[in-house]
């Protein structure tokens, strides 16, 4: 029945209280009574201190799953108290390519521990999923597969079924192979369960399914998940033979990552990024951004110091230019934004890019028009002098179409060179629309007023 | 086979040549040969002329499929130049949830219109998920489960399914209902093909999982989806009578809108902002931001011009006070996007506010004292004055400690009066580090100089 389902932050206060009072029986019952998704997600959602008094109240068994389910950061942190037995043991129950991820982040020297301690068939499979980094296909796949031969009837096909134990989960699909274990199609288990049991496999599967190359990077898998409404989809090598399968839950992993990764990339932080993460570990992956921004910052103030002179002939120029600045920067980011969820969509190419650039300098120097109008009145009011309205105006028109053309030319011209335009973008961006407001400004400035 | 597979991109750049040289029919055949998604997409990553004319030329039958597959923005603009005839023959194909995202894009006598030329079934099914919200699971549903009674057994079930024309795609489960359609549980089709067919429906089914409350907000849906890593889940109404079921295509488009949405927002933007609209759309809504950016630029304006005579006397200030103004900008931001973030993952709660607000205070104040010393340095030799190399460190300190408590503390404020911190954050959060970067820097000066 429907009831109120207590939300996970609900249960995490439950918990603290409890913890906070000392009661970890009720600690320990309430804990191993959630789904490892959900257990993982307080242990992301807990300080540090409380983070460790959980992960010891987690029964043995249940340790793998919610390991699987953590961020990489957090995963690292717990096996590192681990050594090769224990991780072999926790790991045991979990798929593959999870399996796989764990174990990427262990030193070399006790990967190889946990591999020997596996069983040769467990070992074998896990070195054909490590051998492919975790942003392709490979590193994605599972090979838990169900695979059947063209020539069977599906009657035959469904017996051998009744035969498993159990069918692996996220299963929509039995794989059809050839001799060679070489992908010929996919029989839905939509089709197998409606269609004359007489029928052959061969002529009942769908063949108009391209299955995955092994090496594709993992944000194109979550493009053709998208289009094709997949739940899973076969991957092979370049030979066309089947090496594994992957699955929705491991692609909405990346959806995830990738959005992440653009929206923290704009302030300089990793996705990965622990929100608990402890001051000692959050301090100095900050600071390295904050002295990027401090050497900027210093160049914007190398510009306006070219121009003292005037400044101290004009104070009001000093009260300004900031505005000057700062709505370069906003416009710029406005574009910059625009464009690297374009990039990331897969929507930006050769035959649009000049159409993106025209149109954003065209919307730069509307607005541009719009609000230099609205500055030049507000300024020649409040320093009762049109003179200086009308240069900051001028330069206000100048910033914000060049940060329109910045804006929309930078992050082309980094994923050109596979710079992250999400990262870098920024950083640049500001620097542009600083030194050029400035200087715009108070250049203007110098020529009149000298 | 697998083979290297054209990307949509490459696929535009062709269909771009074959428009231009007038090659209309070539460009049909390519068009109607992909599916639907990649239609979409190609029309999303078009210019609008472009765009106004590939339309054209889809086949009509595939209109409506494309049509679902299209962002708001783009619907809306196509739907606009439709009739209510044409409207219905359209969407005739597509689920429910996707028919009622479109018919609720269109003027009220336009759908009162479309669903009066449905046959009754269709209206009455219709109207069932029009009644929700389409940010909550009821919007989210199809109609299209298969559901079974308890009492069978499974023998009976799979000769039940066979006479089925198709099973609905992302069927992973049948639904079980008691007579009053109440849910009770869940059959897996991977039990279903394994388990002994004698069996009832009954001994067999998952009865562990709880049905999703036909008015849960869709950001919970989708995190209900991704712990439990479900295909496809039960919607039920309060008495427990079962509505529909969602599945995990549109789940992936929540997912991915609530990403673009925080990702856009920190720049003023809408998720919806179509990459490629025209300069007479994009124009107006960058403008408004601007706007709200140029008052809040006018306050820091003013609050510089307090200290007007300082900076008479000591231009230097003029030329360092924007590195305080913008140290501050970039330390704030990066504290408001990390908790954001960890709002929207729903990490934080009132347990461990107190303790990310301390965190971050932290951090701003040891980074403070790092950069400090570097610019008091730098600021020093700069302009031979230790003096303005002590204010300026006071004054980074100030600002970064005021940064980081106002980066963390605004988005758990905003968030409990339901203003989205996204949006919002940002623009309160530079006035502010810009306001007592100026302040404190200037003020310091000022009771120095004086």
């Amino acid at each position: 029945m429907p009831h109120n389902k207590a939300t996970p932050q609900d249960t995490l206060d439950k918990l603290t209280l409890a913890l906070d009072s000392g009661a970890f029986v009720d600690v320990r019952r309430m804990l191993n009574g959630l789904p490892p998704a959900d257990i993982a997600h307080l242990l992301e959602s807990s300080p540090p201190k409380f983070r460790n008094i959980l992960w010891k109240l987690i029964e043995v068994d249940l340790e793998g799953e919610v390991l699987g389910e953590l961020s990489d950061d957090l995963q690292a942190d717990f096996l590192s108290r681990m050594d090769a037995a224990e991780v072999a043991t926790i790991t045991e129950s979990l798929e593959d390519d999870d399996i796989a991820d764990i174990l990427q982040q262990l030193p070399d020297r006790v990967t190889r521990e946990v591999l020997n301690a596996m069983d040769y068939q467990d070992r074998a499979r896990l070195e054909r999923v490590m051998h492919y980094p975790d942003d392709v296909a490979g590193g994605l796949m599972n090979t838990d597969a169900i695979t059947i031969r063209a020539r069977l009837t599906l009657d035959v096909v469904l017996r051998y079924l009744r035969r498993h134990e159990e069918i692996p989960e996220m299963t929509d699909n039995l794989i059809v192979v050839n001799r060679s274990d070489q992908f010929i199609g996919l029989l839905p288990l939509r089709t197998l369960l409606v269609a004359d049991p007489s029928a052959t496999v061969r002529e009942m599967m769908a063949t108009d399914v391209d299955p995955i190359p092994v090496n594709t990077p993992d944000d194109e898998v979550a493009r053709l998940f998208e289009r094709n409404d997949w739940v899973s989809a076969p991957v092979v090598d370049d030979s066309g033979k089947l090496l594994g399968r992957i699955t929705i839950d491991d692609v909405i992993d990346v959806i995830r990552e990738d959005a992440d990764h653009s929206f923290m990339s704009m302030a300089g932080l990793d996705e990965e990024e622990d929100t608990f993460a402890p001051v000692s570990k959050a301090a100095p992956r900050r600071a390295i951004w904050l002295g990027i921004n401090l050497a900027t910052a210093f160049i914007a103030a190398a510009a306006i110091n070219m121009f003292h002179d005037t400044i101290e002939k004009v104070v009001a120029l000093a009260v300004l230019m900031p505005i000057v600045a700062s709505m370069g920067g906003i416009a710029g980011t406005q574009t910059l934004t625009v464009l690297v969820r374009g990039i990331a969509m897969g929507q930006v190419g050769k035959n649009n890019q000049t159409w993106l650039l025209t149109r954003e300098v065209t919307i730069g120097f509307l607005n541009g028009i719009l609000w230099a109008a609205v500055v030049a009145v507000a300024a020649s009011l409040w320093f009762d002098d049109w003179h200086i309205g009308l240069i900051i105006a001028a330069a206000m028109m100048i910033n914000l179409v060049t940060a329109a053309f910045t804006g929309a030319a930078l992050p082309l011209l980094l994923t050109r060179f596979n710079i992250d335009p999400a990262l870098a973008g920024g950083v640049i961006l500001t620097t542009v629309t600083d030194v050029v407001g400035f200087v715009a400004f108070l250049g203007l400035a110098t020529l009149f007023y000298a």
